[in-house]
């Protein structure tokens, strides 16, 4: 075999120990915190047939797709998120004890024009509930979303959120009634964050298609500040007869007290300007920005999509859910500094004075590590100060040293890399002194 | 859009949640086993450059890789294991600290013939050192998969560990010089725990070639029996001339000595059969069997591959690893009645009253969450009956009751559904009191 150059594929990236430990730490808690609602893990398979995928997230999603034939002739595809492969498995086990309340967390694939920050296989957080139409469920999921980013220590954040009821009143009473203009004027919406309402109007009215009068009465809607409960009564009150708007106004002033009544007030804001680019959302649609930090864009979003399951089951059933992208978090972390870089996962760190005594080494080890430390063993009798300094880089708190006389005393000298001292301390009892002073910091 | 059959890709599996909560507990015992030896995570793409994969697991290996082009055109595939991909990753970055010991837990994808427990898709949990040559590093990778076997409750398992040098003193010792003739009598040996001696000898007589005197010899090393480090010593000395036997012999020695030093003698056994498929083996080699259901297979297998990081770097570095396969040992503890199916991930549920009730109630679970506790809230107020048992179907230990009495007095009806009792507790004091329980238990 000739040699193969290393590299890794365009629009890919490795996550190395430094990045993958506070990485995998975070994933852990996201867990923790799904767990705590009472959400079950589900995992698919990262292939599916195509025409499961095709179709479901419009024809920008479509084009993104890995698709390829596999070695059997079949027309499969990389997942491109978790929520159609969720809605698969719905239509697929008819079975599913309702709520069925399930957490995916997996990557998936785009083949996104890579950019800074954007890679063609990131990792999705999903939680979702199927078969509760009330928006209870739809709370149930901003909370969950809201308790993830608390455990992920974000400093502030802010979920916004929507309804798509509301967006379609607006639509209803600008007069636009064509499917098509319907749907592109709310993707050029959706832009308004990033790009200004300068360039929104201007696409309204050139791409879209929209005259003065129709941009202004979007632009009432979307403008118009909600600030407390009665503020969305009286939107309410100001779609009259536009149905679909007053009944999305109706449903967020449901959902809003009940997160006001949970003690999630001042995390949440009603803003009518976020619409979600999918296609599928068919109620409330939320995104959350890190305050101050919004350049790097909504870090969990979600909403409900009524109509999905029903394409692949006779019975439809409703479904709501939210999902972190974890790596935009991570990068957005990183970026501001709050990230901990950890260089190593033990806690303590054993030398070798002669490579003979590496078998009786690994017997202490093994005591430390029953009761739950994290412990790395040196493989070389190197130089001990090259030891120390390997210690030091992993980042490991103590350092172990047993020689001869150790041995024979049945002791061990442990030195504390952060105070500098050092100690003898029986072979037996070192699990203990070692815990109580690892779990005490 | 019309209705799709929803159905999973032939040779793939869904895991839905009642094997999924059994999976993901273990998996999270695993990386805590890899932690607890000082591995850190690493994480590469699913996808490679065909280039980086092909000719690395023999002809074999690369029939079964899914290869696709992808959107720009090139010639890529999802990974065939964990190990290439961490070869690429050492090739490519120069400045990783030695040794380099990673862990990755992580589906690969090999388009084998489904059969009944082996999918095209499954998780290999991988540990491997990186930039150490002697036999501690090897003694580390087999300690690890005991331990790992340790933590998920396995009741009796057994690590076989040869050495290659043993196998190729075998082959020169027989007279065997054919390179391919080699490669293929080490395949036709690797089955003799499969397929018998019989058919074993009738492959090495008609497909590989080899006369009666070459196979009587060979059998005199695989059938050797070494029960002690003095049999090893014996095998030593028997291959006299034969180098690489006797070099094979003395590192088995050493690595065996090593873990009987730390404790570890009951649970390793040195077996001249043992060969591994792989060609990429350059040492030691290692299986791990469930003591009396052999039938499974090895659950646990690996390593030394001396060779493979050559193939992407100028500097080449030894290398060693251990890889579990989690499905696998899934399945055996399934079939075993070994594996504790949960339906559900929370400890207490939340009923309701009244819809109103719900932001009131969400509230409540907040303050249990806020102390660990995992909560299951119900989302709909139909019969308290109906309510009791979806707490049950999720298996929650507790059952919370909230209504009008509870809310003026400040108490909480809580329900023990193990053993029936029912206690009103003052709101505040419930999660302490909840905690008590859940953790006492």
């Amino acid at each position: 075999m000739g040699q193969t150059k290393a590299r890794t594929l365009k629009g890919f990236r490795d996550y190395l120990p430094e990045v993958e430990i506070p990485r995998t730490r975070m994933l852990r808690r996201v867990v923790r915190v799904f767990e705590s609602f009472g959400f079950s893990p589900l995992a698919t398979p990262a292939i599916e047939y195509a025409d499961i995928l095709l179709g479901k997230s419009g024809d920008e999603g479509d084009k993104l797709l890995y698709r390829f034939e596999d070695n059997g002739g079949r027309d499969v595809a990389l997942r491109y998120d978790l929520t159609v492969p969720l809605a698969r498995v719905v239509g697929q086990y008819g079975n599913l004890d309702k709520p069925f309340k399930r957490y995916q967390i997996a990557p998936v694939w785009r083949a996104e024009k890579p950019a800074r920050g954007r890679f063609r296989e990131f990792v999705q957080c999903d939680v979702d509930i199927v078969g509760e139409a009330s928006v209870r469920a739809d709370a149930e999921c901003m909370m969950v979303g809201l308790e993830v980013l608390k455990a992920c220590e974000v400093p502030k954040y802010e979920m916004r959120v929507n309804h798509r009821g509301i967006l379609h009143g607006m639509l209803d009473r600008a007069g636009i009634e064509d499917a098509s203009q319907r749907m592109t004027s709310l993707r050029a919406l959706d832009k308004l964050d990033k790009m200004g309402k300068e360039k929104v109007v201007a696409e309204l009215k050139d791409a879209v298609g929209l005259d003065a009068s129709a941009i202004a009465s979007l632009f009432e809607v979307v403008e118009r500040p909600i600030r407390n409960l009665n503020e969305l009564r009286q939107l309410q009150a100001f779609f009259g007869v536009h149905e679909r708007g007053s009944q999305g106004a109706e449903s967020l002033l449901e959902l809003v007290t009940i997160l006001e009544e949970a003690g999630y007030a001042d995390q949440v804001r009603v803003d009518l300007s976020i619409a979600r680019g999918l296609d599928y959302y068919t109620g409330t649609v939320y995104e959350t920005f890190i305050v101050g930090h919004e350049e790097y864009g909504s870090v969990m979003s979600g909403g409900r999509y009524d109509e999905m399951i029903g394409l692949y089951a006779k019975q439809g059933q409703p479904a709501v859910g939210i999902c972190l992208g974890v790596d935009r978090l991570i990068s957005a972390l990183q970026d501001m500094g709050l990230l901990s870089e950890d260089t190593g996962t033990a806690d303590v760190y054993v030398t070798l004075f002669e490579e003979a005594d590496f078998g009786h080494n690994a017997g202490f080890a093994r005591k430390l590590r029953e009761v739950g430390l994290s412990v790395e063993m040196s493989m070389s009798a190197k130089k001990l100060g090259k030891q120390f300094k390997a210690a030091e880089r992993k980042g490991c708190r103590f350092v172990v040293m047993i020689g001869d006389d150790e041995r024979a005393q049945e002791v061990v000298q442990i030195k504390d890399m952060a105070t500098g001292e050092q100690e003898s301390v029986k072979t037996l009892d070192a699990p203990n002194w070692l815990t109580e002073r690892v779990l005490g910091t």
